[in-house]
């Protein structure tokens, strides 16, 4: 693992490293935010999953998690949206290849040799993280925004004990009933909508839904709320009963605007849930 | 004037604006952060400098003012650092010409047409936006960055009665005995050093200082520490018994992981100044 650099950052450190991963053969960049917290011992951990065509560097620059993640004590993680670099698949639209990953082990070519997010989210990453890192690997917690929203959902429901909380920041709520879905589920998994299921947040939460609580943030004028359909997904956790919360915030649209105005909000979520307030 | 955009951010609204300038002789854009305190009437104004390299964009995404500056009722403008487009002197360098405005009116061939920043922030961009917003242009401050923390410092010390208080992050603070001042303010106003010196903080606070406060940040792990010289600065700033603080933030560089982290306390240094708590 290679340090690409750190960053004094609210009395922690703000770094980004590269490694080799093994889960999608290429070199793979991550940022983590330690807090001062981590001088002293293991912290807890919050997983920040990014949206179409970001890098690990967007959230880290823009959501403003830092500054409460230092209060609480807690480290965050942004890993890539993809596998890149020259050997690896990609295709013109901003929606499919590198920057578009949507958080699954795809199956079909030309993907199914690097596009592994699914697994380096759900089991490298965090094996490494635990291995080099001052973190309490027992304490995680997840969240995301757009694309990322889904891949904290999914990922959730599909790793049932290892998130104490879940929230997502205007997610993918419905992908296998949206443009901004069925064409990357198809690409990556093949065209047997079977297979898709454990990656559409709506159908999971339909069928399995969360034991832990759930905070999800949409915005009222969202340019693209036909394509995220959150009702889809509010109407299923009301169906399961899902501990949570779903808010509607009037006039916030799907920028990092957005995101940095209730990202306190989140972390202090997540803070809860994991015994640091 | 045009709207470039308006995101809805911490329950104000983040905008963008771009106007044919006189002064300038071309189009300029800008960010402006209203808080929400500014749909019940005119709200004070703190100026955000920025520094080489930046637009309008890198401190409205990235310095995290717009959180504390809602919460105390403050709007915040983040002007762009140089005239910019195809007509616009340039240099192949990163720290001569677009990007690098350093704040003067120039007076030199071929920059004098068009940089002219001194009367831009002087001047006309505050007109304008008296003229078009709901703002308390009898209440203002100002602060900046590297370059910007240079255009604060020296534009706070040439006019004198603008500002209720003046700060600063790792500033230029002393431009006329660095390369990261001689070659620009040769360049743009010329080889007789006499011309430079209201463009000199640290020669500006032995000569006249400020009656009003300042803070001024300084990372300790600062990479540019030999051009930015902040130790004329502190000298100079006891010397003449400036009203102010300066503080060494041990362990910090120059990125705006630091400027971030500091970014509350000058909204609220800025706020008290302003009579807003």
């Amino acid at each position: 693992m290679e340090t690409v650099s750190e960053n004094r950052c609210f009395d922690g450190t703000q770094g980004v490293y590269r490694h080799a991963s093994r889960t999608c053969d290429c070199d793979m960049t991550f940022g983590l935010f330690l807090p001062p917290q981590a001088k002293e011992g293991d912290v807890p951990v919050l997983w920040y999953l990014s949206g179409l065509t970001c890098t690990h560097e967007n959230a880290m620059v823009k959501a403003g998690a830092q500054a409460v993640a230092a209060q609480v004590g807690m480290a965050v993680v942004f890993p890539d949206t993809s596998p890149r670099g020259d050997g690896v698949a990609d295709d013109a639209a901003y929606d499919l290849g590198q920057g578009a990953g949507f958080y699954v082990n795809a199956t079909q070519a030309p993907w199914s040799s690097h596009f592994r997010m699914w697994d380096y989210i759900g089991a490298e990453l965090p094996d490494l993280l635990g291995a080099r890192f001052p973190l309490d690997m027992k304490r995680q917690a997840i969240t995301g925004h757009s694309m990322g929203g889904h891949g904290a959902l999914t990922l959730a429901m599909g790793h049932r004990d290892r998130f104490a909380s879940v929230s997502a920041f205007a997610p993918i709520a419905h992908p296998s009933a949206s443009d901004w879905g069925r064409k990357q589920l198809g690409a990556y998994l093949g065209s047997d909508e079977a297979g898709w299921t454990p990656h559409d947040a709506t159908l999971q939460m339909r069928a399995v839904g969360l034991d832990v609580p759930v905070l999800v943030d949409q915005g009222s004028e969202d340019q693209f709320l036909d394509l995220l359909k959150p009702e889809a997904l509010a109407e299923a956790m009301a169906a399961r009963r899902q501990h949570g919360v779903f808010r509607m915030q009037k006039g916030y649209d799907h920028s990092y605007f957005f995101v940095s105005t209730f990202m306190a909000d989140h972390v202090v979520f997540h803070a809860e849930a994991l015994g640091l307030s």
